[in-house]
């Protein structure tokens, strides 16, 4: 009899993680060899307390693409080393697997989630009749190794271009001395904030400045840069990364070092942007702002780009596939074959050279001042971040939305 | 030989605000019966300094429409009091106006500029050939008495409703005691805020609560609210105007109260959001995190609600026929007549009983958890953001915008 097959999602959400889930549900129905469709509600978490839902049925593809974060819910679970084979978790798992004859087992996720699934194909590797686990990338940090790109990056940098755009617009309209920051996601990696410079690299004289956590940040600099800047523009604006840190590699605006503390005496919560308005109200003194663009970059899908929808729905598919190949402990990926036109093809990793590494900018796309760097960086986001994906929109004018979870 | 006619925009930007300069140039071209066509760049500050360009010829509607902030700049500028007639911004806009034979003024703007609006006509009553002086409404806080509505408010209202919608989503995935507090536009008035309820408004239970400054805030009563909440619910999430006040009418998080100062002793810079993450940090002790949405909400072009721009644009047009009907000191209002179908009609009024004013929410629209109050709101606000509006994108998917200060 056929096997069954279980879909999680896992990690932070993006725009793109529920048409991947589309993508796995809509190829395992089609496969005509697998049983039971299961959406495994809370990730591992759930899964291991045996919140298994039946989506066999599902149809409503396109519906489940254009709606954002996670269709199944998540988690931030990290299993126990493989050598506790006995562990509470391993055998819950076990115990799941066995209940609902799960053969295939796919994990949509990041570099945490990717450990999820190597752990697992390493718990069960040599046991007969052992599901096949597949992982299958999202995140919108687009930090993983080895793949070109991770689906949910683009349709993040699509926002946060046209975000950014629109931000430079509305700090243009006075004729006064002001200063805009702009914290952007990215807590070691820079991807994110390079999309927020989009607007630059297509031929805009603006973010005037950018920073990126691979480049150590210092603030003399900074407040030296946006002091000139003023002599020529009324309206500087900076894009920062949330994780930039300074020379001897703290983070900038980090608690202990900014000091702030509430009339509790509490640490004060902030950010590096609000850290950098400070600074520039200090030193410089004119009218600052700072903007967080917080949740809104890895969950407006009313931005979603259609390239990295369509790409999610790929890879989803491609993620059944390799499952019904037996490739256990692997993770799709994808390889780029030239950006003009943009195409790709989709292949497998071994997933112990993906979990928990991180991608980086690299070393040679970190001067922006290089405008072979910035050309580069731009061939390479733009094909990314293109096209539209239709909405939903009910009688409200809102969108509707597919979730597992009620 | 026929007048010419200089516009001009001033205060905070919209989404709306061009498509009522497009009107504008649009009906002074078609009216046949004005010269020239004038943008004053960065308002009446501008116009002082003589920075007005010849934008006659001007014919890409639909881009300018599609642009959000201003296309001429703004300004923040309060006349002096009419009794000082020789003061040097008046004798400067005399000079300007004869200068450029000027017959009509027509300004875009909210509150301060509609004051402005009245002091010229105050000034030149009763002098022969004194140009006409109208006043178009725009401002995202709709809070403009005698008009049904401002545009602006409408593409707001769609930001912040769709917006909060996807933080929801975003914040729904995770089975783990959590807060999300998102802030809100509006210093006196809650409009902005019910926008960004119309998720809770239209059916759904989320955001779970919602705060304007019409109602004083209880810092203890929302702890507690939070608290039952968290009991029925892992993801409480809450709506409040940057404005809100305590019992004794202080600002909630004024610097003032929370204390915070960096560790050079300078008050810190927060705004009432990271003020209640800090309240719930200490009193709740679960996962919070607060949202800021910013300039977002005012210049989001992308999400632009086409009812909102088609109503800014001929708000516009009615500015130029207004102007040459002689109606001078009065500004343009808009009267509802059904919700639906959604109809509007245009009317002047006397701009002394608008500029600095302010139009509340209303008493009866207060208590949010009286089913007919919500009803009345939502009918209010849903026509206002309905429908898409074309984007410009070129060839890198990034959107083409207009300015005319460059």
């Amino acid at each position: 009899m056929a096997k069954n097959l279980v879909v999680a999602q896992s990690g932070g959400p993006s725009v793109a993680i529920n048409a991947t889930l589309a993508g796995v549900i809509a190829a395992a129905k089609e496969a005509g060899r697998i049983g039971k469709i299961y959406g495994g509600i809370h990730g591992v978490e759930g899964i291991q307390a045996g919140k298994l839902v039946d989506i066999t049925d599902f149809s409503d593809f396109e519906k489940l693409k254009a709606t954002p974060a996670m269709a199944l819910g998540s988690c931030r679970c990290k299993l126990p080393p493989i050598e506790q084979k006995d562990a509470k978790s391993y055998q819950l798992l076990r115990h799941v697997f066995k209940q609902y004859d799960i053969g295939y087992f796919l994990y949509i996720g990041g570099n945490d989630s990717m450990d999820t699934v190597y752990k697992l194909s390493r718990l069960f590797a040599g046991e007969e009749n052992a599901p096949v686990f597949v992982g299958i990338p999202k995140t919108i940090d687009n930090d993983l190794p080895l793949t070109d790109h991770t689906p949910g990056y683009g349709s993040a940098a699509k926002y946060l271009a046209i975000t950014m755009d629109e931000i430079i617009r509305d700090t243009a309209i006075y004729n006064v001395p002001a200063v805009t920051i702009v914290e952007v996601m990215g807590r070691n990696a820079g991807w994110l904030t390079l999309a927020a410079a989009m607007p630059r690299f297509v031929g805009g004289k603006k973010p005037d400045f950018v920073a990126i956590p691979e480049v150590p940040f210092d603030e003399d600099v900074f407040v030296r840069k946006v002091r000139e800047q003023l002599k020529h523009t009324p309206n500087v604006v900076a894009a920062v990364s949330e994780g930039i840190r300074d020379l001897s590699g703290h983070y900038v605006g980090s608690n202990a070092k900014s000091g702030a503390v509430d009339v509790f005496g509490h640490a004060y919560l902030s950010g590096v942007g609000k850290y950098l308005e400070g600074l520039v109200k200090r030193e410089i003194g004119c009218k600052v702002r700072s903007i967080e663009l917080n949740l809104m970059q890895r969950c407006s899908a009313h931005l979603a780009a259609k390239s990295d929808i369509e790409e999610g729905y790929a890879i989803g598919k491609a993620g059944v596939e390799a499952a019904l190949r037996g490739e256990t402990g692997r993770m799709v990926a994808l390889r780029r074959i030239s950006d003009q036109p943009y195409q790709t093809e989709l292949f497998t990793v071994a997933i112990e050279e993906v979990a928990n590494l991180e991608k980086l900018v690299p070393e040679k796309w970190r001067n922006l001042e290089d405008p072979k760097a910035v050309a580069e960086i731009r061939n390479y986001i733009l094909p990314l971040m293109q096209g539209d994906v239709p909405q939903f929109r009910n009688e409200y004018g809102m969108n509707e939305y597919v979730s597992f979870m009620e």
